[in-house]
C-alpha cells in the first residue's frame, strides 16, 4: 500500500470513530454550514467550473469525451441551487444513527438494544458530475460515516474547490472532528483505494456500467451499487392495451438513459392487440428490435428490443436469465398472475402496472437516495441513508453470566418491550 | 470453471428460484421429515460416524488433527437427540420469508411493499463437526434458499449419510423443488466455490480463524462470518470487585475455546482492587499475561492478557486497535462512562456488566443461529434467520407513469400504512 493512501485511510478510520458519536444537531449545523458556503462563495465555483469546462471542450473536440458527459460536468444556476437545496434537504431528514430498533429484556436485569449504527468508512468512486462531490460528504455526515472521495478528472478543478469549500466549512464547526470528508484524485489512489480493506468498509461507485463493473471485479470490499439496469415489461394476455402502451412509452422514454428505463419487452403471444402496441410505441419515437443479438443490452436510448413469450413462466425465466435483478413490471388485469409473476422474478423491484422508472429513492419516499442496488445482501434497490447504516447490540446487565443460565440458576424471559 | 461445479451451482440457482415462492407450511413439512428420518436412521449415521471416527483415530495417533478436533467428530445419542431437536425448533420458527416489512402509499393508487425475500444460494464451508450438517440445509430451507455444502473430509461418512436421509427426505415431499440441497467434496470444489460469483450470493464459512481468514481472503462473494473473537473486558475505576471477578471469570472459563470468550483485561490504572481482582481470577484457574508479545491472540484457553490503562479514552483506542469488532464489555458503576463506552467502541456487541458469552443468537432470543459476523454490512453480531434474507419492493399500480409525477399533473403522498 502507498504510503500516501495508507495515511488518508487511517485518518478516514480515526475520523469515523470521531463522527459515530456525534450528536445529531451537530451534524446538521454542519450540513447547514456547508449549504450556506456553497452558496456564499459559488462565483468561486462557477470560476472553477469554467476552467474544467475549457478543458473539456478539447476533448469533446477530439472525442475524448461525449456531449452528455460535457453538459454533466457543466455547472449552471439550475444545479447550484439543487446542490444547496439538496444538503439543506438532507439535513432536514431525521437522524439514521442511534435508532433502536429493538429493546428486549433477556433477564429482569439483563436488556438487550440494537441500535443503528454507522457503517465506518465509505470510499466513493464517481464520474464527471460534480453535484456529486457536495451529496455524497452530506449523506455520510448524516449516517455519521467518513468518507473519500475520489471525482473523475474532467471535473477536479470544481471538485477541489467545492470540497475546499465543504472542509473550510465543517472547520468553522466547533467539535466537528477532523478528516471526515477526504478526496483522492489519482487512478493510483483508486488502485489503493480498492486493496485497502483494512480501513474501507463499502465501495460505492458512482456512474456507468464500466466503472462499477471494474471496481465490483477488482476489489474484496463490499460493493454497493448496479453494473447495469436490464429492465423488462411483461405485457399479459390479458393487458389492457392503453394501460400498455402508455406504461411502457413512459418506461423506454421518460429518461432513456436512466437505469430505471425498460430495455426489453416480453408479449405474451396470446395478447390479442400486440400489433397495436408496436405501432403505439413506434408512433412515440421507439425504435423497436425484434431480435437483439444479445437479450442483456442496456440501450440508454430510445431503443427496446421485444420478444413473444408463450407464458407466464417463459416470461419470468427469461427476466430471471438475461435481467439485472433491477426492477421488472407485469401489465396485466389478472391479479394472480401478478403474485406469480413479483414472487418468482428475483429483481429489486417487481412492479404490476406501474412504469418502471418509478425505481428511485425520491420516489419510493425515502427523502435522500445513496445509489440503486443489485446486491443480494444488506440493501437492494434505491438506498436511502439507511444503507450507509448498520446496527450494533447494546447488553446492559447488572453482573449477569452466562453460567448461571446454563446452569438453570436464572432463566431467559426474552421479553420484546 | 469445473464443468461439474458449474452444474451443480446452475442447478442451485435453479433450485433457488423455485423455493423463493414456497409457502411456509411446505417448509416445515420438509423440515419434519428431514427430522423424523435422521431420527428413524439413526443407527446408519452412527455407523457411518463410527467410519469416519475410525481413520479419525489415525489421525489424532499422527498427531494430524487435535484431541478437540476428535471430540467434535463424534456423535452420541445426545448430539443426535439435539441434531433432532435442532431442525424441529426451526420448523417452529417463524417464517422470514414474505414478512411485509412497510406498506407506503405512494399515490391513491399507488402501492409500494418492502417485503422480506431469501438471498438465492449459500454457499457454506465448514469443519468436522457432523451436526452442523442437518442444521445448516434445514436453516437454508426456511429462509428459502438453496444452499452448496462442503464439510471437513475428517467426516465425510456421517456428512455423506446424513446428506443421503435429508435428500430421500425431501425427495417424498410432494412439491418440494430439487437440488436445494447439495454437496461437494474436494477442495477443488472449495476452491470453484469461492469464484462462482455468479452463482453463489452469499458464503458462510463455519470453523476456526484460519478456515475464515483463507475464505475472506480468496473470494469476492460475500462472506458472513468472523474470522477471530478477540474480545475485552475494561474494568473502571468505579467498578464492584465482586462483579468485575464474577464477570470476568465467566467470559474466560465458562466456554474458553468460545468465540466470546474474553482475551483481553483492561484495568483503570485508579481501580483501587485491581491487586485483589488479579488475584481472584488466578484462583479460578486464570493464568494472567502481563505483557504478552500481541494484544490480538486468541487463546481458547484459560489465558488472559492484561493491561493497565490511564482512561476510559486509552481503553476504547485500545480495543478499537487491537479488537476484531467482535464483543467488549465494559464493568463500571459510572453510566456516563458506560454510554461512552458503548457508543465509541466500534464491535458488534457492547456490553455493559454482562459477560461476554452473551453473545449469541439462542442467549439474544433469535431461535436459530446462522452465525456471529463481525462485518460491517448486511448482519452483525449473532445472525438470526433474518440474515438469512434480503429484500424486494413490490409496486402495485393501476398504469402509472412517472411523466405525470415529473410534470405535477399528479403528486406523491408518501403516507405509511
Amino acid at each position: 500500500m502507498e504510503q500516501d493512501f495508507l495515511n488518508i485511510a487511517k485518518a478516514a478510520k480515526k475520523a469515523s470513530l470521531e463522527i459515530a458519536d456525534l450528536s445529531g444537531e451537530l451534524k446538521n449545523q454542519a450540513l447547514l454550514k456547508i449549504a450556506d458556503m456553497i452558496e456564499l462563495n459559488k462565483n468561486e465555483i462557477f470560476e472553477a467550473n469554467k476552467a474544467d469546462l475549457e478543458e473539456a471542450l478539447h476533448m469533446l473536440e477530439n472525442g475524448e469525451i461525449t456531449k452528455s458527459t460535457f453538459n454533466r460536468l457543466k455547472l449552471d444556476e439550475n444545479k447550484m441551487r439543487d446542490m444547496v437545496q439538496g444538503v439543506r434537504d438532507i439535513a432536514a431528514l431525521a437522524n439514521p444513527v442511534g435508532k433502536k430498533l429493538f429493546t428486549r429484556m433477556l433477564d429482569k436485569d439483563l436488556v438487550l438494544t440494537k441500535v443503528s449504527c454507522p457503517i465506518g468508512v465509505l470510499g466513493i468512486i464517481f464520474e464527471a458530475r460534480p453535484d456529486v462531490i457536495s451529496q455524497i460528504p452530506s449523506l455520510a455526515i448524516k449516517s455519521s460515516n467518513a468518507v473519500i472521495l475520489k471525482g473523475g478528472k474532467e471535473s477536479k478543478n470544481t471538485n477541489k474547490k467545492i470540497m475546499e469549500i465543504i472542509n473550510k466549512a465543517l472547520e468553522d464547526v466547533d467539535g466537528f472532528p477532523k478528516n471526515v470528508v477526504q478526496q483522492v484524485f489519482s487512478r493510483d489512489d483508486v488502485a489503493e483505494m480498492l486493496k485497502c480493506d483494512e480501513y474501507i468498509n463499502l465501495i460505492i461507485p458512482r456512474g456507468g456500467n464500466n466503472l462499477v463493473k471494474f471496481i465490483k471485479n477488482n476489489t474484496k470490499i463490499p460493493v454497493l451499487g448496479h453494473a447495469s439496469g436490464i429492465c423488462h415489461i411483461f405485457v399479459d394476455e390479458s393487458a389492457d392495451i392503453e394501460m400498455a402502451s402508455k406504461v411502457v412509452t413512459d418506461a423506454k422514454t421518460q429518461y432513456p438513459s436512466a437505469c430505471n428505463a425498460v430495455e426489453t419487452l416480453l408479449i405474451h403471444k396470446n395478447f390479442p392487440k400486440a400489433d397495436e402496441l408496436l405501432a403505439s410505441l413506434q408512433l412515440n419515437e421507439i425504435k423497436l428490435i425484434a431480435e437483439p443479438e444479445a437479450w442483456d443490452i442496456e440501450y440508454g436510448e430510445k431503443t427496446l428490443a421485444y420478444k413473444f413469450v408463450n407464458s407466464l413462466d417463459e416470461a419470468i425465466e427469461h427476466i430471471n436469465t438475461f435481467g439485472s435483478g433491477h426492477t421488472d413490471c407485469i401489465i396485466t388485469t389478472n391479479i394472480a398472475n401478478a403474485e406469480s409473476f413479483m414472487n418468482k422474478v428475483d429483481s429489486a423491484g417487481v412492479y404490476m402496472n406501474a412504469s418502471t422508472r418509478f425505481a428511485d429513492g425520491f420516489r419510493y419516499g425515502f427523502g435522500a437516495e445513496v445509489g440503486i442496488s443489485t446486491n443480494k445482501i444488506h440493501a437492494r434497490g434505491p438506498v436511502g441513508l439507511e444503507g450507509l447504516t448498520i446496527y450494533k447490540y447494546k447488553l446492559i446487565g447488572n453482573g449477569n453470566i452466562v453460567d448461571d443460565y446454563v446452569k438453570g440458576i436464572k432463566k431467559f424471559n426474552h421479553k420484546d418491550m
